[in-house]
């Protein structure tokens, strides 16, 4: 199915250098992508001349004079940047020019003018952010990720719900299984909100799994793990900060001496694989649930490798109308319910 | 200094065949402490034996009757075993017989129980759990890890300050930096709790660093981290889980092939050393901070290796008298406050 991607060229740490070359791979690998650069035309067209390419009917450019800064008020940016990369990106999803967008910009703004632009599907209140984290059994997905750091327990049923017609849509498991993350996996532990979150799971035809705790996330106990933006925010910052440090201190212990540094040699294929397969990189791109429209957000610091990741998941989910799954399943709820 | 250690020898996944030899190496590494093992007289001397040892002046038997379940509710066990291994060596520290006491046994009921029989110290309400994780720099504290699903600012205040004077007291660092968890570092960031929490923390005298994200637990960025209890349990599983993932990868991927083994073998050392860096065994022992009386809580799955680090923590913080540290500390803010 050919889709229409709206690319905030300017965000992220560095820009066009990552995102322009990301969008040219992107579209000679998938045929079925088009592509509307968004952000300052001089400098998109630069780069895509810099890279032998130019805009055609599949890689149109959109200019968008004012660029939302990396630690802008989200407010501020949404008041004032009328004609930001990220606010043009989204209102091409809005309008319907393109069926999603992609930005490793300012995530705070990112949400913020998403939420403007294209405003929250029926019967959800707040959007919240889900990312693809991998697991002993392959992947799971986790939200919120820092959209809401305080939730009620409806809103933490919504986000079971949403990601679980995601994982439907996007990866076509039949009932996918959700987690709800807690401190223990007996029915006496956690708050007040987890443990009303839990009944209204139990009762919302979900395939609820019950608690789970922090290590079940990479044991790939469930499908979906539900749980407040603070935590969520939290465990994924911590996890990055883990595996650097594990990182870091094996290439030290590669370093330490000339023997050392033979083996590191000799286990180079090795690490690459490894290496390969934990690559974050690889699960870059996380989705903004619960809008009118499909938004992906990238890790700023994210390299072209990285941004390409996000583009596909942002074609992925555009081509299997996940947004529609959502509405109906509220729905049913709703009615069930009334 | 000299000091007496009261160990519940049942408690843990394994009990008494971890709980005793770990002692008797401490005995012979620490001729300073001297140790009343706590728990069925018959198993404990049995173990004794079998090891070639026997009950003396550094080695006595004490016993108690019951064993507090793993998965035990913490009030039940409260309530009806009054001669719980648990019970019978808090009430030793309880009555000065003892300067600490260790178990590997159920976390809920330990912290129940030593909060019944203790009581928390002048100007705490609510006692924390403490441990010590590896950084890039060395090595954090953290806490809560659990107790605590809920926290008021003044809890966590409470928290950074009782960890503080523990960082003072047993490494003699001066002015411990301390950090609250937060999902961003600017002031809008996070919720109404954690933003108070900070102007608490600012004017109490604390070396406050200021909010700290996931990723700068293992950064080292502070050598104290705070958080509520629902947040530090979900991170420490976590960062369990993720660690035991990637060993699990890094394992299979050595065993990919005949070349891979053959890597392997000679990378061995290096993977070795690597694995003693991070062996989270040298970190076990979490101490349950805020109580009138030193108590620390070993993993449950902990082996002997790991039984004796909890050991050696519990031996230095009853040498460097963190208790009257806490109280002077809690006084003065009180005064100041007043």
């Amino acid at each position: 199915m050919d889709v229409t991607v709206a690319i905030d060229c300017m965000g992220g740490d560095r820009g066009v250098p990552v995102t322009v070359p990301a969008v040219l791979h992107a579209m000679r690998r998938d045929p079925g992508i088009s592509f509307i650069l968004v952000g300052r035309r001089d400098r998109v067209e630069q780069e895509l001349s810099r890279l032998g390419a130019r805009p055609g009917p599949r890689l149109r450019v959109q200019n968008a004079s004012e660029i939302v800064g990396m630690d802008e008020a989200p407010a501020v940016a949404l008041r004032s940047k009328k004609d930001s990369s990220i606010r043009v990106a989204a209102n091409l999803v809005g309008q319907g020019d393109a069926a999603a967008c992609v930005s490793a910009g300012n995530t705070g703004a990112l949400m913020a003018i998403s939420r403007f632009v294209l405003k929250t599907l029926p019967g959800i209140d707040r959007p919240a952010i889900a990312t693809i984290l991998p697991t002993l059994k392959g992947h799971t997905h986790i939200l919120d990720l820092g959209a809401n750091v305080d939730c009620t327990p409806e809103h933490l049923l919504q986000f079971g719900i949403m990601c679980s017609e995601l994982v439907i849509s996007v990866e076509r498991k039949e009932r996918p299984t959700v987690g709800l993350l807690n401190v223990g996996v007996e029915d006496i532990k956690g708050n007040d909100v987890v443990k009303r979150a839990a009944e209204l799971m139990r009762a919302s035809g979900l395939n609820f799994y019950g608690y789970v705790e922090g290590d079940d996330i990479y044991k790939g106990a469930t499908d979906v793990v539900v749980c407040d933006g603070f935590v969520g925010n939290v465990v994924l910052k911590a996890s990055e900060g883990l595996a650097q440090m594990l990182a870091t201190y094996l290439r030290e212990e590669f370093r330490h001496s000339l023997y050392n540094r033979l083996a590191g040699l000799m286990a180079l294929p090795v690490i690459n694989a490894f290496k390969h397969r934990v690559d974050h990189r690889r699960y870059n791109g996380a989705s903004l649930l619960g809008l009118r429209g499909i938004v992906i957000k990238s890790h700023g610091s994210a390299d072209a490798y990285a941004f390409e990741f996000a583009i596909q998941r942002a074609a992925e989910e555009a081509r299997t109308g996940v947004l529609a799954h959502i509405t109906e399943r509220m729905a049913a709820i709703h009615k069930s319910a009334a």
